[in-house]
């Protein structure tokens, strides 16, 4: 194929991608994880708690934030909390993307953007795909936090949020199971997500933001380390997709993931011999 | 098959379904869609104004709001805003979802349920499957709001919701076209929505509350008129999925849009007429 | 007299009324009441809790929730939250007021019309009026809700709210006693309100909105069966209002109230044998 | 009758009242209103601004704000806003009466104390009062903000607030004229407001908070200085109330309201020479 | 020194002070406290509950909540919940200032003016300048709310709150031992404020609002009676100070806290025996 | 002295300080500072407007905001806004202390650790220190804002956010001269600042926690590049400090600041031949 990306990868390969476990010393399990210029912080933090209807259940809880530092973006945008109050930024980057498509032509699939950035949206995905892999009985009656907060923002920080929680949490099992207070790993299995998409006709794998915001579809792949899909999320941004198109773009996640999800077992192996 | 479902269709059978034209009369369009116990009403409001970003670009939006009467379900729920404030629905809903939950089992992938009636979301999902079908220039600088209200709720809410919705613009896109203020229709395509699943290893179409909170797959799938997918949302309840079974749920979905899709037609004609 | 009212009524005539039981099947007791229209959704839940301030008291409690659909009026309004947060819809109508009373000369007693509107306050005129007629001790420690969702509003919807809620509330009643759950019906009394008011020096009974909005004065009046007053709110809207002109309004109201539950009294006893 | 009230008045007997004007040099016009232990800080303000909705009109507004010192009352009642945020004072209030309500017996027409302190409600009906009584075209484009902080209370605080208001915004209508910048008085006419209420089924005249809390009707009264209403508020706390119990309420109040406005002229006269 | 100040003062020199004790006759303790036209009403009020963290651990806790009337002002200013909520009032003194500052020259250091004024940071000074004096164990598991509301503001409101706060504390103190529910005293040391300042490169003590608002240097401290310090806040206005300047700053306010503590132990002999 | 620290530090000593400039590549300037386990990212952003108050002055702004990464902490705290919105992480670190303070003695000083973690004062702190040195007049119509999040806390957070935001403000001041945007450099001087405190009798420069947390007085001292005060604010945490006690702080902070004013300069050089 004759498309050529701008940082010259090839349609099917990542970002080169670097987990740093330890980050946060103060966390039961920490990672920095940064595909380019994309940079998250990732912990797992663990409370003797559990959410009300949890209660006397003998099960345990996994629940994630997710924030930018207001500086991770090319331009400034507003802090946001956790859960509740206005989201502020979501209405600054509206305002932001209004000027820039002002000069475009096309405008029928629009606003797309805005969601991409809602924080809630992506910190219950993010919770959502961490419990599907942790064993809630192992965990006991514990709420474990996952807070992903994105040092830079090149495209991919809910997936690269995803994949390095994951090793976040697989630390703090760690630590939990060799202080004797659960009796074996928690996590069930491994867990890691990528971002593909169609951008001028082709399907490519790990969009940067300069692909992204101007990709035809955008689609969010998570998987377990065994290449079924714990979710799929694939949106038309300018115009629908055909089955075909599906296909294609399910074929290259699943590549990527398989990739991912051996950065994950090295990264452990390494921190466990660390 | 030997699975059967408790109201008795087959596997790839709809609920029957009732879209009423005109049910809100100060509305520029509206609808009641009723899928037996399912019934939402869907109205679009015109209003002369866009937001501050699309001022001065001769384009216009596309936006959705939906919410639920508090006695549309089984137990009733707290209200909620359609915007801001803490949402104090999900919550709400947390606990009596826990309540049921400390007989299940397996809890492995939990918490899905109190992500589905997320407000924020749905109306999220509504307005950007409408503004895919939506020429922003025929419409100018107006705003055209889709207010998407549950009488009674058994499943398939936010589904109903878009395929209702999408009359009601039509409707609406009829009226100002009569009105001489848009020179042809504004919608540029047709959009309707579905949700499948699998049950008990079953890959189902249009889930029924009894079978949607036992689903281990939940999908919503949103298409336009000539079958292109405009949003895949696959969510593992309760456990991954794999690509066989993810293909077998599109051929699913599709079907059941066709019949949705012939259904809205034969509404605005017979609309047309009345 | 000769004045002559847009739908020809006369002075003391109301408009035709039609309340359809069970119009929420999830709900304990639930009605569509329709006055031409006006049309409301009431319902009422019953919860096995009670505020903090009754427990152990072995009394029950009943409070209201009042809201509209957006496109229930003739200009779309913004959704408001039951309880708590900015009122938002408040402000969107003083803005719309604000326009049409530009043209207008007298503006000495003003902005009536912006607090005719406010949720809160006519959530706690009806949760007062059907406390009014029900004996907390055959309740219980129970908690019923009785939500008034306006379909379409043309003048007097809080009254309707009221008369409508009146039949919910006795719907549930009935089923709490046959099933047992309460030895006798809770309801001690019947409650109606209807509004009166001074339109060109006129005294006429049930206002349309075309009729509320240029009033000089705006009376709602709640009763029991038994034509007692449990709340009389009368407010000058545009100039003070003498003895003589109080004693004809009640007068009136008085009349319709009559009326009012000769017709809850017939659906009652329809439902009953239904 | 042998009815004998906690400080020995008549039934038909007004608290002693005095007014202080200028209590807070800094506004416009300001008093302090004492109806023995009730009392109040009542300031009018000027600003040269209106409303969005009367921007360009000629016109100008009046608002009210209403609040209590936290420690006006007998048990510390948490502070609330002016305007927007939720309402901690009225659920701290449902607290306190909850308990004392516990030893009562009949509890059918509960609640209404809560009401009777919800600020928004009261100062929506401060600001109602006394725009019926301001010219807002000699006032021009100006906002004025009735201020009425209570000091301590002990029963018809909101009333005070009226009565009080009336001399406030009279003395702020004054200085405007003398500076020159309103040709004659903004303020049409008089108006002041007083409490009746059914208690023991004796009708009685101005409210301490002893015989409010156990009355079986209040009634806010609001009149002109001619007589006529403005705006009546009869409430059945504990029983339904008949028409003749009305007559008698109404010829109670206009009696009080004949009195203070004497008093109010005399405030203003005093000031003038002062 | 030739430096003269608008009121005449010697630059050492307070302005006259009056404590008038019990001036809200609910509260347990209270008094209003005038230093000519600055004028603060504070009030205990003792409550048998402590904050979460403190129960079960026999000691008390003080708090205190401090808000201006909206008209203590030359310009009527916002009210502002004691706690929580979007800060209204900083926002509109903000435009004030901001205003009155485009004449300014020199702008280096700027809004200093605004945070004076913020209603969080004053009451968490005020609560943590009592609590240094109370003795906790004595007091047991009570809470004290020192409520301090200005009246009219015209300079050191926030000292004045300290200085008057103490001796309603210590009236509330006294109730409580007389009523035998402590046994001595739970004020173990005075306490008192003041604020000191350069202006025009002259250190002055007790500056009003006219010295305050061109300050160079605003300085507040806050001593026990025996003139140790519990808190120095000294802040550049608009141009840093040195280290001799802080010794004479720190030596005028000392010497002002003196003539405080004098009054104090005054009024509360005076008040012993009234 | 006698008197030993956990790290062995003598009683001037400061820990060992590193400024990593360029941290956030998109931001106009930044910093990692590093003070052993006390981490803080620093940047300044750069936008073309400026608060209301401060249109059309030909004047700049400069603000700032701090938070810290939930994991900063030795146990999990709340996310919380930049501003507005009800501020959680202070309750729940107030409940962390009560917890900790069971076991202490004598509580009279209480709460002020409470205060300490407040994120409004001390991003006003910041703001206000920032601006003292910026030259508002060559800044022109732009407003900087300086985000300090707090990576890793080990006492010194806001003392090290502002000598660390010195430093981004110097090198996005550069940008900005380079870029030929402002004639020379907008900062007018430099600016740091530091903590002492008094633990166990002995004055200590440079607290960690576990100082911090037991220190009798803390005082914060920030200073510009030649030594003069911008704020000192010093807090009896325990017990009430003599103004002796009070000359040896400020001593040991200048010589502190001394050393740090040098490591901001060398950091600047280096980052200019870089």
């Amino acid at each position: 194929m004759s498309f050529v990306r701008t940082d010259g990868r090839a349609a099917d390969e990542l970002r080169s991608l670097k987990i740093t476990p330890g980050y946060l010393p103060y966390a039961e399990g920490s990672v920095l994880i940064q595909m380019e210029q994309t940079r998250v912080i990732c912990s797992a933090s663990i409370e003797d708690r559990v959410p009300p209807f949890l209660r006397n259940t003998g099960q345990g809880w996994v629940t994630a934030e997710y924030a930018m530092l207001p500086r991770s973006t090319q331009q400034r945008v507003q802090r946001e909390t956790g859960r509740g109050g206005p989201s502020g930024r979501t209405h600054e980057i509206q305002r932001l993307i209004g000027r820039s498509l002002r000069a475009v032509t096309d405008m029928k699939i629009l606003g797309e953007r805005t969601i991409t950035l809602d924080c809630d949206e992506i910190q219950r995905l993010i919770g959502r795909s961490l419990r599907a892999v942790t064993d809630m009985k192992i965990l006991g009656e514990r709420t474990i936090t996952l807070d992903c907060d994105v040092l830079q923002a090149d495209g991919g920080t809910r997936t690269a949020a995803i994949t390095g929680s994951y090793v976040a949490l697989a630390l703090a099992s760690r630590r939990l199971s060799k202080a004797g207070r659960i009796p074996w790993s928690l996590v069930a299995n491994q867990v890691a997500a990528i971002s593909v998409g169609i951008v001028d006709n082709a399907a490519l794998l790990d969009l940067k933001y300069d692909e992204d915001s101007r990709a035809e579809v955008d689609m969010n792949v998570i998987c377990t380390g065994d290449g079924r899909f714990i979710e799929v999320q694939g949106t038309a941004e300018r115009q629908p997709y055909t089955r075909e198109q599906m296909d294609k773009l399910l074929d290259l996640a699943t590549k990527g993931i398989e990739h991912l999800v051996g950065i994950q077992r090295e990264t452990l192996a390494r921190a466990n011999h660390g």
